[in-house]
């Protein structure tokens, strides 16, 4: 179906699911959040939240890729996510946050930072290498250690719309109107901003998404009220805030705190958000990730690696509490959190002799070391998994 | 590395490992049987045996289905056997049969009779529908329900072959020598053999595989002594034999009772092979089938198909002693036997609003309808799982 795969199988508001080429697909999204914005016009709006759904509810990896087809880098059905297979185009991931970003401007509704933020620190960061010299075009939740990232291609997609991305992400973090300022993203940096016609100085002191602490400081250039919504993402249990060493307790508006008062120039804010390890479950209609679970913290989806599991694929988890955030001291992974904790591995005693058996493995306790999906294929080749399944009851 | 695709890459003799393209590779490998058989060399059977090594213990799928990767029809690393995109072209089991039959002439091991059954009954026979008309090239373990047999094609491939395999079967149930008979596969017909110079009429009474008991009757022209080996599948636990109403513990030979005596006209053999429900496990480097269980009765894999069990593909399943073979009484599948039992299903309730959850999806009972995976895809089109997940512990 051809038009289908280029979204022109029947008129785009009478769209209802996600289809087709994905990269496009979000490009085309992206468009229409642009005309909403331009017209106002609510039946844009509508389209725009139906076809919304069909990815954020049912056509979205985890990692924040999408479309799940190679054959046609299309979306596939719904639910329907393989994880070896997966395509997840780098740039797909790239459309996602376009779009998300133009529905925030629209909208300044967590759902979308929610995907923004997992697409950026997953699977597009996924896209290029820690020394920034190769590139991944497909980004699977699952490798046997064949799938690689290649040198700068000449093809005008993946790496250059990578660059794009990672050299204009100031834009992504920030949505500010006549009266009031949202703030998507965290991150350590100074954005110079404008707000009821006053100019205004944005710091964030951050280690994030290392660590939930972030210290804002607001300078505008004099005494100006304006309403201030800080994202306080969906997989925080627990927060804090204080403005000036004083702790208050906001509320949240589809999931940012909305703080209306006048800011003077030196207001310090520290925003705590707390980042535990936790494991996180798929939809029961995800086949693929039936009977798994996957590592998370905070935005970043873990995974895990041969060269830190010996026994992968055959390594079970059941629990994050075993784990604890590691920062590494020294190697190619300097600086990065690590996730180090227990599962479990199937034994190969007694399997030397059978690919099949009556009997199933037995599972022994085992040490998980667990690493930011990004940076998976950046040391020895080996497997990878993202959903690890969980301790079979009885094992 | 089109050589290694041609197994042209080193001296067959020299070859340790199965690999590149599959259809290819076991018609080699059967006439380096046959030059085994010819020749006598053992540097011939050694290489066979290592060859057999690696397929059937490290690149086999349960349903007797070999070559994973649809790139290049071929065989993929180790223990690598994706189930959703798993080739297994229906001509690479008949291959995988050709050779086995071959080996079993060499030597009477229950081991190629075992994946030569298993690729019989189930990734063979898949290929052809039910009423005969339509076929399968390729033959997953997992579908999303829309992977369809397609009618007669051209290619002079699979559809020819596989009615070349039917038409010939009875090549694969027997192998004589001067002085012994081996029977490898039970099912009702009536063979004409010659043992000793002997010439003689063997007749099996049986409604295998959907029951275990099997009857023989031997007819020789005039008593002639020979050795007979009845196969004793490695998936029966527990058997029983008598001769002419009276029982008989023999003692098994690689897999084989061995009964050497004279045999007179009319002599009458009851085999009884128990043949329950049972659940079937893979090698814990198998990353497709952790935390998974298959359904087995007798030589038949059975799977799960949509249109039987709402709720795939969250069907779990923790056992089999609840499964009873049932059969079919009328519609498309009279006849067959099935298997209905209860198993686990994840229930959607408090997912209709998000993909992903800190919180594992529920597990309520469910029945369970399994058919013999050779049947699927017979009626409505669906989902289908030859791989259930376990429930997880605490689920």
């Amino acid at each position: 179906m051809p038009y289908e795969r280029l979204q022109a199988h029947r008129p785009l508001l009478e769209q209802t699911e996600a289809v087709g080429h994905a990269v496009r697909a979000v490009y085309l999204y992206s468009g229409l959040a642009d005309l909403a914005a331009e017209t106002g016009d609510r039946r844009y709006r509508r389209t725009l939240d139906r076809l919304w759904e069909s990815v954020a509810l049912r056509k979205l990896y985890l990692t924040g890729g999408i479309g799940a087809l190679a054959v046609g880098e299309q979306f596939s059905g719904d639910y329907h996510l393989p994880n070896e297979t997966a395509y997840a185009e780098t740039c797909a991931s790239i459309g996602l946050i376009f779009w998300a970003r133009r529905l925030l401007d629209l909208d300044c509704d967590r759902r979308y930072a929610e995907v923004m933020e997992a697409a950026l620190y997953n699977g597009a960061l996924s896209g290029v290498s820690l020394d920034g010299r190769r590139f991944f075009y497909v980004n699977p939740l699952a490798s046997e250690g064949r799938h690689h990232r290649q040198e700068f291609f000449g093809c005008a997609c993946c790496p250059p719309n990578l660059l794009r991305l990672l050299a204009s992400l100031g834009r992504y973090f920030y949505s500010a109107a006549e009266d009031e300022l949202c703030v998507h993203l965290y991150g350590a940096g100074a954005a110079r901003l404008e707000i009821s016609g006053v100019r205004l100085r944005f710091v964030q002191e951050t280690d994030y998404p290392w660590e939930g602490r972030v210290g804002l400081e607001i300078s505008p250039e004099r005494p100006v009220r304006f309403r201030l919504r800080l994202r306080v993402p969906e997989w925080c249990r627990n927060w804090s805030l204080s403005i000036n060493g004083t702790s208050l307790s906001g509320r949240l508006s589809r999931g940012y705190l909305l703080l209306d008062r006048t800011w003077r120039p030196g207001d310090r804010l520290a925003l705590d958000l707390e980042m535990k390890p936790e494991l996180v479950h798929a939809h029961p209609a995800v086949g693929t990730a039936a009977g798994c679970a996957a590592l998370r913290r905070g935005p970043l989806v873990y995974c895990l690696e041969g060269v830190d599991n010996p026994g992968l694929p055959s390594i079970f988890i059941d629990s994050a509490r075993s784990f604890r955030p590691v920062r590494v001291e020294s190697g190619p992974l300097k600086g990065l959190v690590l996730l180090k904790g227990r599962g479990w591995r199937a034994s190969r005693a007694g399997w030397e002799k059978r690919l099949y058996s009556d009997r199933a493995p037995k599972l022994e306790p085992a040490p998980v070391i667990a690493v930011p999906y990004f940076v998976w294929d950046n040391r020895a080749a080996g497997p990878m998994r993202v959903w690890l399944p969980r301790p079979p009851a009885g094992s």
